[in-house]
């Protein structure tokens, strides 16, 4: 099994934190999004604890909200300590609703309108982390207008490309986000920050990419980050007293991807930091981490039912689930690989074949696997689960084909509970004049 | 201009439909998707006359509801006489909330689930459009249970690939939809709907592709069509009295491509296939086409404000606008071509530069168009018009990164009106528990 809290029963029937899931599925339909509650909150401890380790309690952890937003998980975030990273005024709607106290929240985006950051302001948002000049310009210009001074950290683009492991000038500078310090840019908007009355600087931020396996590519950006950060006190003598440097830990999707150790990846990125730092003269910033996917992918699966099963001779076999591209858009998008199970029984050697288990969309993309091997007599009705849905499926979730969102059920130890009900059609059209 | 509902006024203000967009910025905010309803009646007309005339009045056309779809649309096809092609409940909801006669629609998708049968009979669907032998079987049952008999067409496969213009067999045997002519499995399935009690055969459906720019394509896909129905009578002993040859046809996204002239490519189709029916000794059966995005896509474009413009030295400049993946994800899905323009100026020679223009999600892929020419000096609150965006955005928009979805409005000659309401965080995090 991909992640732990997966098992089989005696019966042969997948678990999800111990529950079985074809009573799931009876209870409230496929198909259905299901989250293991203490796995999230294991992810989060885990990541909690270890940056309180390495950097000797003056951490922080964020949650990229992006992954997955829905009220519960704000909740869950304030209860757990963490710090959350928002990037629209439709998160920060939803982490006030929760009740989750919004000083501790991180707002970004390329492109905030002056709407966006009036709106988040005036909610009382922690920081901003500031994308442009633009950003920098009008945030100054509304708050003044409030009377207030507001909290920032600047998005800087470190010229690492996490595919290469190395840090080095690549296409990355050329991103949509952040001002990249090869082209100076990044100096440059530090000054400016620093010359607007209404904005206090309170360090830099910057993002290397996703799913990451190697603590290698956090250790390239923090040598670019920290030489950034004693270039900034050298040449304009502010010192940081924040860095954060994104998400982006790699979770597994497939048996052929590996487990990353977190708390040690962590370990080794601090004890470089504390180093680094200490040889270029800096005093260490306090350290932010954001993760997002590794919060929340492996707690969540999709559960489906299967409705229709084409053998095509000479082609391949076609298995159709009640779902699709409409709650999971990433193979679609990314020719994502994800771990595709029958639920109530295992797959025999003898009874096995491969095909590929699209979706119910009137689009021929509308696939989400192939090469999939299944119980070669599966049929209607039998059910499917897509295993480590749990990041960027319900968030990227569309109606197309008019399809109604799929409900969220959260699992804990002794119970199942609705975190996100079922989309209606009355909700669906609620919009319609 | 690549559709004859723009223009440009004395000002040099970009005009949908003779309205300027500036004004309907102001009204309704950015982003916002516009229509031009007189468009959407005059593509309708084009391939209702078109039809009526090469069929001898015997023809159809059905909305492919895919492409967009809101109450108001269903009310305009109402009001035009079309027929309409669904794929969801979702769909049929809208359709009846908009006081659309079900009687008139074809209910398709390759999965449809038991629920969605029972509704669809309920309601009063007029015919599926059966894609397998779960489906035959479940609609028999269902109708049985309900005491109907259910109208039918089966979904073929032919074997055309859309993009080498043959009917050969290729890949497009591979295929989720329907079954295979070449494989028997199509003779097999007409075979098996011909002896369930509660199904009443109709005829046959084939869809060949999107996109598509010549007649060529759907004369293959009437010949193998034909070729079976007459195959089938020679088999089976039954007639076909329906033929829905699907949609398809291209629209212009850029210069470069074509413009149809759907007429004339519908009168070439008519006459080659009374000619070959009457080869083949055959009845010809009421022929309907399924278009979706040449009935919408021209008549919508969306307008976005620009937020920053960030240039960065050595590699390229981007132009960041309030909506982007979630409300068109085609680019980032298929890469897709698009015009995008500058609202209240032309761009002149001496103030051009190429940019990506992109959004506001936090993701990298999120992208509306590459290499686009916009004047030099564009910079925050400019307006910019994505061209061609009827078909397909509004249906495929997405809450990603928790940003709402946008407004429809729709434009006659004498005024503008709401067809969609913007999306308020209330209705976003209204199923939320």
């Amino acid at each position: 099994m991909i992640c732990k809290n997966l098992s089989r029963n005696e019966r042969g029937e997948l678990c999800l934190a111990g529950h079985e899931l074809s009573p799931l599925a009876e209870k409230y339909g496929t198909p259905v999004y299901l989250y293991d509650e203490a796995r999230i909150r294991e992810r989060c401890r885990t990541y909690l604890d270890a940056v309180n380790a390495a950097f000797d309690g003056r951490g922080r952890v964020l949650y990229a909200s992006k992954a997955a937003c829905f009220k519960r998980l704000y909740e869950i975030m304030r209860e757990e300590g963490m710090g959350i990273d928002v990037v629209s005024c439709g998160e920060i709607y939803t982490a006030e609703r929760a009740g989750y106290p919004l000083g501790l929240a991180y707002f970004h985006s390329n492109n905030k309108t002056d709407a966006d950051i009036a709106y988040a302001i005036d909610h009382g948002i922690g920081y901003f982390v500031a994308d442009n000049a633009e950003e920098l310009y009008a945030v100054d210009r509304i708050a003044a207008q409030k009377d207030k001074r507001q909290k920032l950290l600047l998005r800087i683009t470190p010229g690492i490309d996490p595919h290469t492991y190395a840090a080095v000038a690549t296409g990355k500078v050329d991103s949509k986000f952040g001002s990249a310090i090869e082209t100076g840019q990044a100096l440059e908007i530090s000054k400016l920050a620093l010359s607007l009355e209404n904005l206090e600087l309170c360090g830099f931020h910057c993002h290397v990419g996703s799913q990451v396996f190697d603590s290698e590519v956090y250790i390239s950006a923090a040598r670019v980050m920290l030489d950034f950060v004693a270039e900034v006190k050298r040449e304009l003598g502010y010192s940081a007293k924040e860095l954060d440097i994104g998400g982006g830990y790699g979770v597994r999707y497939i048996e052929d991807q590996p487990e990353i150790d977190i708390a040690a990846n962590i370990a080794e990125v601090g004890a470089f930091m504390k180093n680094y730092a200490a040889g270029l003269g800096i005093e260490l910033p306090e350290i932010a981490f954001e993760p997002g996917r590794s919060i929340v992918a492996d707690s969540g699966l999709t559960l489906y039912s299967v409705g229709t099963v084409k053998r095509i001779p000479g082609y391949k076999t076609y298995v159709s689930v009640d779902g699709g591209m409409t709650d999971n858009p990433r193979f679609a998008l990314y020719g994502s690989p994800y771990t595709i199970l029958p639920v109530c029984r295992e797959i025999e050697a003898d009874n096995a074949m491969t095909c590929s288990v699209v979706g119910r969309c009137c689009e021929s993309g509308d696939i989400l696997q192939e090469n999939v091997s299944l119980p070669s007599d599966i049929g209607r009705g039998e059910l499917l689960a897509c295993l480590t849905t749990g990041a960027y499926h319900y968030s990227m979730a569309s109606n197309y084909n008019r399809i109604t969102k799929l409900p969220v059920v959260m699992l804990t130890e002794d119970r199942d509970y609705l975190a996100v009900r079922r989309e209606s059609f009355e909700h669906l059209t609620a919009l319609d004049v």
